[in-house]
């Protein structure tokens, strides 16, 4: 693989991984991916991740149904970032909204909600 | 703060800092900020990250003069991540291009030049 996975958290080589609406360009949320899940993602067309807490592989989307569907990778100059250009089903964050970065701050302390919220988190999640 | 520095790299806590242009929602560049260069970012509004390499503050366009001036700050959900919409000077990549993802990858070990280069880094860096 010529990537390099240079970030290294909890003993795990990493790479950064952004998600970005392939037709808004709005960005969905951004996460770790170690070789084996940038292996998958490739292999199957849908992202998968590196938790970093439950040191594991995960299909995004796995208990929500909320998958990503990737169309197009880009690669950074130092080759230890990448975009992943998706098609998002539902909403890419668990709190229900469409983006993960669905505050604005207002330094200091401030947060306003900007987001489009696409589904309600306790029907997705429940059981 | 009330971000979450939860990304220890080098024993510093960290944030991962994602600048986009604020007009064409490109994505420009990622790389992580601390605490102090967060408070510089606000303060000056122009942005400023924390290099793991180097292990210091800097601000974007110290050297070339690409600063980016930020218009908007958007927060995760997990609060570790940020996004910075920006006006960028110049490009973001040292490469001389626009945005520093200016590659495709066609799996498994091709890169496919995508970008726009906008400047020469011979130049820019010379001296």
């Amino acid at each position: 693989m010529i990537l390099n996975f240079r970030h290294e958290i909890g003993g795990e080589k990493l790479i950064i991984a952004i998600a970005q609406d392939k037709n808004t360009r709005e960005v969905l949320m951004v996460a770790y991916m170690n070789k084996e899940a940038l292996e998958r993602t490739i292999e199957t067309g849908m992202a998968h991740y590196w938790s970093t807490s439950r040191k594991k592989v995960w299909l995004k989307g796995e208990s929500s149904g909320h998958t990503q569907k990737v169309d197009e990778i880009l690669v950074d100059c130092d080759m230890d970032a990448i975009i992943l250009k998706v098609e998002q089903k539902g909403g890419a964050c668990h709190t229900g909204y469409y983006s993960c970065f669905y505050r604005k701050l207002i330094p200091p302390e401030k947060l306003e909600n900007i987001g489009q919220k696409v589904f309600n988190p306790e029907e997705v999640y429940r059981g």
